[in-house]
């Protein structure tokens, strides 16, 4: 019998179908996804080629190399054709019942690191926490400016999942609004807050997956990873901090370690245990805490950051497009034991 | 500079974005995308094939014919891998702090006619017609269970619009809850019309849109075609009637002509005036009449049942995924005004 299962924080149903359900090892590696090879010269990520980016916002160098020159381990870049940016606060306008405003914001690029075949799921553990670290510098950074509401950070990898450029990279878009699917979350972990759980329910949902261990993929003292109980897509993974925080930017440093670790395992495992396939990495963590704490009072208690690790194995399709109901032909706690059998190293 | 535009009903933000737009003639046809030619012998829809599906729940048949035999212009069979089974209403359960229920529900196929390949945009509009009725009269009978609350119709045209068999055909699925998607519609437009309107939003937005003219790409007697303000995908189109009314089930025998007409019109400027691009096509109307009125009182005066065609042209990303936003890089005045420049007869 299929299942109906539902998110809690947002309240989105999904379809967990058994008959038309596909076993795990359908996903296995077979031909390996056509990559195409751009000619390396022309990739405008790779080092010596640093004057085809906007000039660099950040970066991480070797002793003695400048600014917008080879040298770099990894670079933070505006993005050259940016969905938004950078301004005021615009006010909002009407164009008849329509509502609108100018497009500001902010898009940059983070360049993971200067080898164009390095991919994130290969970087050493000690990269991968550098990489984290300029996540949370730059959501900092960016969050000085109070009308950048929410800090979006994701990856798009394979063409597949969106990405355009084959160099590993990903990507910060802040907008002027926070955005509807981050309002769910905020006021559906509220809602449970306050109505029902009396405590945060992303904590409460990390006690059980851990006391239950059906969906639980890994963990370490800091993180767990788990194939969430409303997966709307085959091998969805999350990783969630075990110390509750609504905010990224106050990762610990000694936590970086851990969250390296930790997303190393999970990419691993998409890599080597399925198909290799495209994907989306997706932050939500609370939007910046100059607007946060005005807008949603006590957010801190019980909103909690976490990472969603999206494959892209199925397509959407009109059902899902109409609806917002996903049809996921994999069950969570079979992706779940798929995942976790082999230890990565 | 790019724009932010607000969907009125859902809330959803869309970025329309010019740094990154492409020009209406970048989607214009270049290689036909490839049609893989399964072999028909093998095509379970086609005539000849019909015990490869489950039995007819429906049909239009030539006079004479039998049910299950060939000799139909249309026919409605159960999806042979169903994301949701038939069965009576099951209780909502709980596992830890999870909520699930069990999968009950409707999904038909549509085979729209005979010929494999005759696609919907082909159709003479008579033939269309009798597969809009069938849409209707299926509605009905499947909403005479007052369990299953919404009734989705929808169909995806091309393996990247998420179509697994080639042969023309629409699909049906019933579920036991109102989908998230409709019930933000829902409760969009009573907020409308309660607190601003104080009229149907969508009887309001069709007067403004025929007033400006900006964003109308076709209409007739009965239907508005018009590429929508807050468009998600370019290209993207609504169908909505100009007379009022919140219940698909309820178009008028005299509307089906005109119907079938826009959505010609609509379906032929895709595929000649574009790339012939996969899409979807999604039907949005009020929930199942036997819950709607008791859950959302006065639903008959505020919502409004449409239809919404989607091309995919772009990829869904990380950065959608993540928050719910989409960035469309053709802005929608554009995308009317390429859409309309040619009368399709």
């Amino acid at each position: 019998m299929p299942e109906l299962r539902k998110d809690m924080l947002t309240g989105r149903w999904v379809i967990i179908s058994t008959e038309r359900s596909r076993r795990p090892d359908d996903f296995r590696p077979t031909v390996k996804s056509e990559v195409s090879r751009e000619n390396l010269a022309f990739c405008p990520f790779c080092p010596g080629n640093e004057t085809k980016t906007p000039p660099e916002v950040y970066s991480i160098r070797n002793d003695g190399s400048s600014p917008d020159q080879p040298g770099w381990q990894a670079r933070v870049v505006p993005n050259k054709f940016p969905a938004l940016l950078p301004g005021l606060l615009p006010p909002r306008k009407a164009r008849g019942s329509y509502q609108w405003m100018e497009g500001v914001g902010v898009h940059e690029v983070v360049i993971e690191n200067p080898d164009h075949n390095l991919e994130m799921a290969d970087l050493p553990p000690g990269h991968l926490g550098q990489i984290i670290k300029i996540y949370r510098q730059r959501t900092i950074a960016i969050e000085q400016q109070f009308h950048y509401q929410y800090v979006q950070i994701f990856k798009n990898k394979g063409p597949e999942a969106g990405a355009s450029l084959s160099h590993p990279h990903s990507q910060i878009i802040a907008t002027p609004i926070v955005p509807k699917r981050i309002k769910e979350e905020i006021y559906g972990a509220e809602r449970l807050f306050r109505n029902s759980f009396r405590e945060c329910a992303i904590c409460r949902m990390v006690r059980e997956e851990r006391q239950s261990g059906e969906r639980l993929i890994f963990e370490n003292e800091s993180f767990v990873l788990i194939s969430p109980f409303a997966s709307r897509f085959p091998f969805e993974m999350a990783i969630v901090p075990k110390r509750h925080s609504a905010f990224f930017r106050q990762l610990a440093d000694e936590e970086i370690t851990s969250l390296a670790e930790v997303l190393k395992q999970a990419l691993s495992r998409l890599k080597f245990q399925l198909s290799d396939p495209p994907f989306n990495l997706v932050f939500h963590q609370a939007p910046n805490p100059q607007v946060a704490e005005k807008a949603w009072p006590g957010i801190d208690f019980y909103y909690h950051w976490h990472l969603e690790i999206l494959p892209i194995l199925t397509k959407v399709a009109g059902f899902e497009l109409g609806t917002g109901f996903y049809i996921n032909p994999v069950p969570p706690e079979s992706a779940a034991e798929y995942l976790r059998k082999n230890e990565i190293t």
